[in-house]
């Protein structure tokens, strides 16, 4: 493999362009007419615009993405992540070019990208899933029995649903036939669609996601966990790894399911499969994302593997370089998301041009960015201008040491979520590791 | 430990106020006036001007720096690299003071700083020193029976010497009397001493250094070693943990010399140990290092000890947190010296303005620097603006990461040694790892 093409922007666009650089393959990036001073169109050895400033026109733009792969003579695309990265057309007609898509087959993207299916698909192979019902309930009596089944309090869910629309959480059986009824009626008006179905609620989750590496000849390995219970509206802002609370044996358990899953769909590449964990020690499968993800960079720092590279060397064909029982954790990172954007304005968005910039460096820390002092943030994008990721022997470690990393960091000429970061980090049940899915609305009360 | 006065400035103030940051100490920096805008006068907790801009005004002011560190409450001082870093009057001054001198005592100082002194303290330990007579020679007859005894070649030095002069190779017997005799002459013209004494020349050696760690109740360990073979003129550019020369077996025989040497002269903190290594594998006790190095992070990224923080730790009155056997090297890790010079010009120094940096990141990649952008060099120090440290699995992947980051390094406004580093990281020899001293002169004959 000669020459790939980067099929993203930004920092994991950068991302991608130095591990091909560290392995001697040559890079063409794409960029928006927006992105004409982003860092990865000058990092890549040639840069190719591909369309106007909107995703829809250019980091969407499957065709023209595509036209510049052979045109430029690409052997692969690397798609990142967001964007087309889990858009199995887009994979599909790689494949139908001749060209490799670095990521699982567009069948297998296919699959995981049906929530509902994808629940099933894990079901069968064995892997745990929220309890609930198998897709639609018929009537009120049928949901009740299988809520009284499951064990309150469950949610209703909308079949057809988004948006918090057409769904109810109900916490005992006398509140469960007005909550269905009520249900019901919201989901036809906004959906034109009735039909609802019953899944356990699961109580103060955390989030844990165990990463996937597979190469092309079923052999499939996990590298431990992420812990990714620091949410904002479902969005991630910190992440860690290992979670702080997993016992070893819990640890082998989520992983070996993990890898059950990934078996089951033949995956192939680098994945994530999220659970949700409750205070229990129980898990279910939530989804899989069939993609490198953002928050990668803290696995990485406790493996010692570069998952990107990996992610090139299974797409040429090699095997993976080690068992399940090669991959030793050590030490703890901690990534921030460093996001340009108000959060005293309702974390509004914050583009404009970076004044100055003081990037933080030295012992254990990393800064994965496109971003350097000039630079003008284009307002089209993810308002993420980099990630910072600390990694430490301890997790007391890592924390004091992405306390001394946000402290350093300076971003001027725009707004960012530094100081609340720093607020999260600083926090008493963050440190005591005392943390579920709702501590930022909890604590925050955003 | 509450609070330190850092006594240096720079990359390595930066250095340290990054490591008492993580630890929970408060920093006092100091800066000449020349260094107002410095990085590690506003990182610091607070900071104290202590003169004007030359060094013998403000860094190399002893009473300035100790006057500081009673004023503003400091119980410990850390030197860094330089400066006031060797001098063993400044360290008895803060023993006698009450502060604690972060380093060996003032008597280890003085003994290795005496070179001469150093080496019978080592060969008296049974350290290897590099053979030869024993101080002066009497005669022109001793001479060559000490030549004849420990082999030729060997250097004719004068013992009052320096700069070259009242020195000679000597490849064989036939040239002995007449080197000899016109060494001589030389010495007497050039320092009114004719004393000379004679060491065995060793034959392109590379200089191989054991770092070491030792608390104050006479635990000692090595942290293995590092080759810092490509000098030019005697001064480091390029360093390395851990050398590609070594065999297992030569690196313990070292190691435990190493200790050996930090032992016989009861050695307290971190120091270093030196070596010339020849082609044969024998290798020579050239000096010890009483103090943090330059190089040090090649160390830190191979062994995952933060060696400040050790420093401070065993300052503290701590014991090492580790035995010789749980020290474990992994991986392989490259340091790049940045300079603000411009190698067409003979190397000279090129202070001024940084108008645009762009720093590298990304797995395995640090940097460790004062400078930002809008930052002005000042003409007054050293031209070191920055370490750029790179870490990979193998020596190779390190080869490629750092040329990856050199590629990515952008300092505009001044001349820098980027290019230069990156012709000798690209080098046949350099990649073969066949290397010794005399490797940027015979590549670059300069």
């Amino acid at each position: 493999m000669k020459r790939i093409l980067v099929a993203n922007r930004g920092e994991i666009a950068v991302r991608i362009i130095r591990a091909c650089r560290e392995l001697g393959i040559e890079t063409i990036a794409v960029y928006s007419e927006a992105d004409t001073n982003c860092l990865h169109a000058h990092l890549a050895d040639h840069a190719i615009c591909i369309g106007p400033a909107k995703s829809k026109d250019s980091y969407l733009n499957m065709q023209n993405i595509l036209t510049a792969a052979l045109m430029t003579g690409c052997e692969a695309v690397h798609p990142g992540y967001g964007f087309l990265s889990e858009n199995s057309k887009f994979a599909k007609m790689c494949e139908e070019c001749g060209i490799k898509f670095i990521g699982p087959s567009s069948e297998a993207i296919s699959l995981m990208g049906n929530k509902s299916v994808a629940k099933e698909t894990m079901k069968k192979a064995g892997v745990p899933v929220v309890p609930g019902s198998d897709g639609a309930v018929k009537s009120l009596d049928e949901g009740l029995k299988i809520a009284k089944n499951i064990g309150f309090p469950v949610m209703i869910k909308a079949s057809a649903g988004g948006g918090g629309r057409g769904m109810r959480l109900v916490f005992n059986e006398d509140e469960f036939a007005q909550n269905f009824t009520s249900a019901k009626q919201e989901a036809e008006a906004a959906f034109s669609d009735g039909n609802l179905y019953i899944e356990k609620y699961i109580e103060k989750p955390r989030h844990i996601e165990f990463q996937i590496l597979a190469d092309e000849y079923g052999n499939v390995v996990h590298l431990s966990e992420r812990d990714c219970s620091i949410q904002r509206r479902n969005q991630k802002v910190i992440e860690e790894a290992p979670s702080s609370l997993l016992s070893e044996g819990l640890r082998k358990r989520m992983g070996e399911a993990a890898v059950l899953a990934a078996k089951a769909v033949n995956y192939k590449n680098a994945g994530t499969i999220e659970f949700l964990l409750d205070a229990n020690g129980n898990f279910y499968f939530m989804e899989m994302n069939t993609r490198i993800q953002v928050e990668h960079p803290v696995t990485e720092l406790v493996t010692g593997i570069d998952l990107i590279k990996e992610q090139i060397r299974v797409a040429k064909g090699e095997r993976l370089r080690f068992s399940q029982n090669d991959i030793k954790i050590k030490g703890h990172a901690i990534e921030c998301r460093i996001n340009a954007e108000n959060p005293d304005k309702n974390f509004m968005p914050s583009p404009g041009e970076i004044k100055r910039l003081i990037v933080p460096s030295g012992f254990g820390v990393r800064f994965d960015s496109h971003i350097y002092q000039g630079y003008k943030i284009p307002p089209y994008y993810d308002s993420m201008i980099g990630k910072l990721i600390v990694y430490g022997e301890t997790r007391q470690e890592a924390i004091s040491r992405m306390n001394r990393a946000l402290y350093e960091l300076i971003v001027d000429g725009i707004d960012t979520n530094i100081e609340f970061l720093s607020r999260i980090i600083n926090h008493k049940d963050f440190i005591e590791g005392n943390i579920d899915t709702s501590f930022i609305k909890k604590n925050f009360n955003i």
